[in-house]
């Protein structure tokens, strides 16, 4: 096992070049938010935006789109239920960030469906939350294409087959390597699974222990690998400024809440963006 | 009569555990909030998020879901209409609060009955506002759990019978014990009565005398029964840290709203947390 | 004509005496708001309860109660379609605002003479904006209780029949006395037309030519009038510190919007409650 | 080409003059948001009423009226399908916006056909985002007023008929002559052509690269011309102050939101009307 350095951090998030437009930061869809669960997909679309993805369009039960716009006017939205459309939009995405607070209905299980099979290549998948769960229960062909899940250490168990307690870092990398995708597994000390190696995180604070956590890094990892080229290490550095940024807050707050995270995202990728590279 | 005293709260809100996850700081459902008194049971899910409980729901009226999860996306909602979808999810919660802003009406009446049927040990409850109301006008049995009333004076006369000038801390501590659950009788000087003891809660300003502040403060102490072990000492815990910190803020305001209270939560229970114990 | 002075402000925002509690600072009712100008009543419910009023109700189109909660959980709501609730809950107010983007339809002319026949002593009525329109097109018979108008300067011509140019604060304390309620007639200097006095605000900048300043205004007069007991003094009062916390903002910004100034109401407050008075 | 200056900025945001009132400052009226795009009108009404118009109107799907109204309780709403409404309501207007989230169906096209038909001299004109789209579609005849156009480079291709890699200032103003309206076409360094002029921008950072830029300059925009009396003067500072803002914003931040913006507006406005001219 590897920790996630600074210096992975600081060689992901590099100063924009001048004569940049918001296309060339990534057009992402997130899927989610249910008549229940609303705030996780505003939670999730919050990270990404605040994470600068070029345009964010959040695909969700239309009884959030008020919600959503009253704290967030920046992303766009459309009705997950008008499939046809949905797909339509989705061919333009350079990413998709599926799951946060989607349920696991009938519905939303046909809609994961749907949107695995018409997802391809050089397109960039966070599966997240609901979505994993409906995965673990029956699965389906993925993509071709980069892939990252970010399950709890229970939607991993359900997803691996891996119970929790057998949750060690070669346990978890074989099934990561079965699985065939980027694997961040959330937990005390998140670890991340690629083909490649196992990492960990240093980071990371109980007082993040509260409902919405996830969604913000899922969102975070999507806002990410909309614009920078190395998926690997665009998902290690959303893995270790989530955290990053929660060490801190915490160092006067006994709980975080995912929304203190998300606007403190900017300033946090500035002072990386500063750090000259050798 | 005895103080609420900082050591009760510092020994109550101690340091988290590194290794710990949002399921060790309690799943929670507030349920609250008809059409007219929306406000509360958003003020109240608010105050019991930045206490840090692991996970909130809310049972509300439906028009309500907007105004909430544009306030706080970190909240899950469900219709509380749906009874039997509500009591399905209350089987898994630890911490029930009722009341905020639920009403009086027969659908209100009728879910106080079922929610109060179906709660048992070891979940606790905070009952709150309207629900109290409904209970001093039909009695029905309490489940055998840790429950705590939280009435200002005019509830507490309803509720107890005895008259707002009669409410003597002795007068107030036999209905306790008739009662059998821990009352908190909101008033300028606050007080606590337990099986055992009398409080008094030696803070509080009259820049707290605005709608609102009841609500919150049962958010609170859901949020921290929720979390910490020693129900009295966290009910104590709560009502100290929601006059404290509305006392430091009345220091520079004539007059106090609720959610300012609430975000400052997290702080509050941070310093606490540092303070070391013999 | 008399300025209103900061000794008029610091005579009327005295300490809150200990032993108190939200009755103690009245109940307020704020009328208006329809489905184009919701923002209206918004304002002036914000600026009320951040005045501290004691217990504010929203009587409003029913398309306005998501966004008013979503800004101010602190309110209750009733649909103002719903007359016969509207007036048993009117009953119990110490304070009515009637007007604030209350619009000019039938509906509105119908509510309007609903309200004004069922108020009396020692209730106080503030009538803002399109109520005073609705007067001035057909007049109908006040009750006799503390009440206050607040015009701008169209508003006063249509309601006094005096041309802006003719409005000369002899020609309005003329009009003040035939129409036999308080007058304040805003302006780049505001004026204020009592029974006995004439009386101008020396503060007030450019930069609150925005819409909503006078819904706003109008709410802290209902705050205001709710808590103190002179009512004069209270109106002035609230005229004063409209315009000097505006005028203070105004030292740093071009323009200034109007829940700038509410939000800053309680700091306000109180400073002028720590000065002692000989 | 001519930079855009402080010395223009500052002799276009002059001190108000001390009797003034909203009506001096102009009736703005904003026309777009669909239900999928409704985030854009909120963004540019923000900016509008941060800029110091008068008196903001927002014409928007009925679907967004809330979401506006729990950011921006400060703008009047109407439903924009109700045709006859918007335009009588159109004729006492002395700015207009189109295009900010307007969409290109039928609905957006017949509207703006009947927008531009019953707009007139001496009313401004700012014509944006979809609304670009839909002229570029099909021209129709513009009103003989000032009117400023606020493609990004993509829309002004399609507008000019000049592919992205031509859109020299030559070919520019070329199509400027030919169009006949001031043309403020956004890119890495935004260029602005007038009648006699090419100007273009000396600020702007990639931090800006993110959905609602535009919408919020189209909204500044609006907004400085409601209240200065050069038209071409108006649009430069505004142009400038956008980016003004956003490259101070950047020092700290890697991406820079639209609303960080227009909150800033009257700050910055404050401080180029303190400098004195000789």
């Amino acid at each position: 096992m590897q920790p996630i350095t600074t210096e992975i951090v600081s060689r992901t998030i590099i100063k924009r070049p001048a004569d940049s437009h918001k296309g060339n930061y990534g057009r992402i869809m997130l899927i989610g938010g249910n008549q229940n669960f609303g705030g996780a997909i505003i939670m999730a679309a919050t990270a990404a935006t605040y994470s600068g993805a070029g345009l964010v369009t959040v695909a969700t039960d239309p009884s959030n789109f008020t919600s959503l716009h009253a704290r967030l006017p920046e992303a766009m939205v459309i009705d997950y239920h008008q499939t046809d459309t949905l797909l339509n939009l989705l061919a333009g995405m350079d990413v998709i960030v599926i799951g946060p607070g989607l349920g696991t209905d009938t519905g939303a299980d046909q809609l994961l469906t749907a949107v695995l099979a018409a997802a391809h290549a050089p397109q960039r998948l966070v599966i997240d939350g609901s979505a994993l769960t409906l995965l673990a229960q029956q699965a389906r062909p993925l993509p071709d294409t980069d892939i990252v899940v970010t399950p709890h250490q229970m939607e991993w168990q359900r997803l691996s087959g891996i119970a929790i307690k057998e949750q060690t870092p070669t346990a978890n990398h074989d099934a990561q390597q079965r699985l065939g995708v980027t694997a961040v597994v959330k937990a005390h000390r998140t670890t991340v699974y690629t083909d490649e190696r196992v990492w960990f995180n240093p980071g990371g604070t109980p007082a993040m222990a509260t409902g919405g956590m996830g969604d913000t890094l899922a969102g975070m990892i999507g806002g990410f690998v909309s614009q920078f080229h190395d998926f690997t290490d665009a998902v290690l550095s959303a893995v270790y400024l989530h955290s990053a940024i929660a060490d801190d807050l915490a160092a006067t707050r006994y709980v975080v809440l995912p929304h203190q995270i998300s606007t403190r995202i900017p300033t946090y990728m500035h002072r990386f963006s500063q750090i000259e590279r050798p």
